[in-house]
């Protein structure tokens, strides 16, 4: 296919091409029954499962291209599609298949003075285009997702997951068609041009939505660019708060976890801010922890008097490190605390570590991010730990679809009413 | 002021000053309580009702310029603070004050496996910009609804209204004065240059989501400039469409209702489907009734068989009239009808008029529009008659607020977590 798309406008024309059939699919899968959608999703993981073997000889094709690239060994691990993998994707078709539908949902019907009954329906927003980096797995988690609501979707996966991609495409198509749902509502991009990541973004007639998921660069470049509403999030710089009134052990277990449990995600603690009554008696212990683990702190002045750390500079607050590094300030109050939260943190998820009810009520309410926690670690800010069965990725923008992004961040609510003959007075 | 903003660093200067002001005011706003925004409204309102000698003086002074611009007698109508149109206003804020508090509302708590509580909580967007034309009385309005959701708004209206709105801007800022909130929480921009709004659609930085109302190239010209999303719509082709299974009596009135209760909103009727099974007895006892109320008709071959009428064109299955005219279909079955819908129509309002149960729920399911009906007009596709209580305007997008939005639509849902102390394992 690469081999065909020479030019801008041969790149153009299949993109358009592309939206076309993803717009014209996107009606029948508005349509589609529970049940159909379903079938599909068994269908894919049979696929899956049975084709493992052509999926792997597809995928070292990749790995080896990958190894003659210089790609590094965190992503060739992410680009491997081992037997575990395999078995991930098999068995996340099923666990999408058993969520409950939430299309054609009615809620709300009230009857209005002038007779008509008035309320929602849950319908798809359409067309979906996710734009996503080395993991092949995306591939089908996100197929399963936008199948499973309703959508129809654009799949541009990186070109260095292209022969993986599309073996898992071929899975994909078969199930669709298995259960009588038109193989266009999963098309996989089969060129990796550039280009054509410049097409999905700006087809407005046809893409209702974009999703992207990887790294800064590709979601900065994206904002820059794209003509069509995102469900994106860029930064995650999350906070952790140390009330005067916290519980010293939750608060040292609590901080350990926000920072070490994982380093490279994005509701990672980034900062922690420790009230200045209470962190004599928190911070030198939590030093120990880090220093164990091997985490990096860097401090304000007040900070550094109280355990071994460099000096912050204006920077670390507004840094994302995704590493074993950990920035600290002493505050004065919970003002502070929420006014450090409000310039310098992205709105992600941020935590406050106190036993007093008006603090708590105060942070939860005042502190505007897309998740805000009361004594639970900034970890949690996730589709599968909030119980939304899956996740299509993050938000910090607050229209639409805000935190973690489940199915029902890729329908929207139409008003439905039922009249008897009514016209209005 | 106008005065002194000569050139665009002027306007830029000044408008990046509203921003912060007004991004300053939004956090206050958030975190203010129901008894302060409900005591503003009604401050306003006495206010309003007090000052009504001052605001008919700005505004015959708004008047008497449009006037000698010669503006046509609507225009002047809607630009006329009658003694009636300055009770409305008051009564509006009032009207406000009665709605419930929507932020703060705290929805589906519930505990996860993990120990957490996880649950949602309605909060501000922040700060809204709205952009007006000439009606006066939307300043009122658009600031009551912000300040009820708890958000901040920067109101940018037409030149045309200019002292009428600053002297409005007077009674809404002593309002908020009174009542301890601040009164940068909504700010009238002091100039009418148009530079002013190029600024105001694209600082994203302090403006968080845009509501234009007004006509089609106010709208066509801000969704082509906006980095700023925007609840609005741009066109409103509703349609009727007359199944073969319909009762004739409630066809009739819905038909007539829909067209001719208002020529020039945007959920009018602008085309009538009838299936060709039903339309000899339907069409010719309709046509009777739209020439007897001057309504001018223009239809298909078919139609123009059944009753006296034009010939259709392809333009007119994709005009808005907002006028006495009315375009004219037969089709042989639902699914032609739900085709042309989803070709020609703009995804507003469209209604099914039908006695089949299958047809209605298909029609309800399948046709994506913000209001889909049966058996109702579809004039009924507004706040008020939806029981929103109040409106501030009409979406046709799918992301965020969709069809009539009131205060709802001018909030988000973040994600709250109560923990005792977990972190992930």
């Amino acid at each position: 296919m690469n081999a065909i798309l020479k030019s801008p406008a041969d790149i153009h024309a299949y993109m358009q091409g592309v939206g076309q059939r993803a717009r014209a699919a996107s009606r029948a899968m508005a349509r589609a029954s529970t049940a159909a959608k379903n079938a599909a999703l068994g269908a894919i993981a049979v696929a899956v499962r049975r084709d493992k073997a052509r999926l792997q000889a597809a995928n070292a094709k990749d790995l080896e291209a990958g190894r003659t690239k210089g790609l590094d060994a965190a992503m060739l691990d992410r680009l491997t599609l081992s037997d575990k993998a395999v078995e991930t994707m098999a068995q996340g078709m099923e666990q999408i298949a058993t969520l409950a539908d939430p299309i054609g949902a009615i809620g709300n019907m009230n009857f209005r003075p002038s007779g008509i009954q008035v309320g929602r329906m849950r319908v798809p927003l359409g067309v979906i285009g996710i734009i996503y980096e080395s993991r092949p797995n995306v591939t089908a988690d996100a197929a399963g997702l936008c199948l499973k609501s309703g959508n129809a979707c654009i799949l541009r996966g990186g070109s260095e997951a292209l022969h993986s991609n599309q073996a898992i495409a071929v899975c994909v198509r078969e199930g669709l068609e298995s259960a009588g749902l038109p193989e266009d509502a999963v098309i996989v991009v089969e060129t990796t041009d550039r280009a054509a990541v410049g097409e999905l973004i700006t087809m407005t007639e046809y893409v209702d939505i974009v999703v992207p998921r990887g790294g800064k660069g590709l979601i900065a470049r994206l904002i820059a660019e794209s003509k069509i509403p995102m469900i994106k999030h860029l930064d995650g710089i999350c906070h952790v708060y140390i009330d005067d009134a916290a519980d010293i052990e939750k608060a040292v277990f609590i901080a350990d976890n926000a920072k070490t449990q994982r380093y490279g995600t994005c509701n990672t603690m980034e900062t922690l801010l420790v009230h200045a009554a209470i962190a004599p008696k928190v911070l030198p212990r939590l030093a120990k922890i880090y220093a164990d683990k091997g985490v990096e702190l860097r401090g304000d002045a007040a900070a550094m008097k109280l355990a071994p750390m460099h000096a912050a500079t204006e920077e670390d607050w507004r840094t994302e490190y995704l590493a074993a590094i950990l920035a600290v300030k002493i505050v004065a109050s919970l003002d502070e605390a929420m006014g450090h939260i409000e310039r310098y943190g992205s709105r992600h998820t941020d935590a406050i570590v106190t036993e007093n009810h008006t603090n708590a009520m105060r942070f939860l309410r005042e502190v505007d991010s897309a998740s805000v926690m009361v004594n639970a670690s900034t970890r949690f800010a996730d589709g599968f730990e909030f119980g939304l069965g899956a996740e299509i990725g993050i938000s910090n923008d607050k229209l639409h679809a805000r935190g973690p992004v489940g199915l029902e961040g890729l329908t929207s609510l139409k008003w439905i009413v039922l009249g008897s003959g009514q016209g209005r007075a």
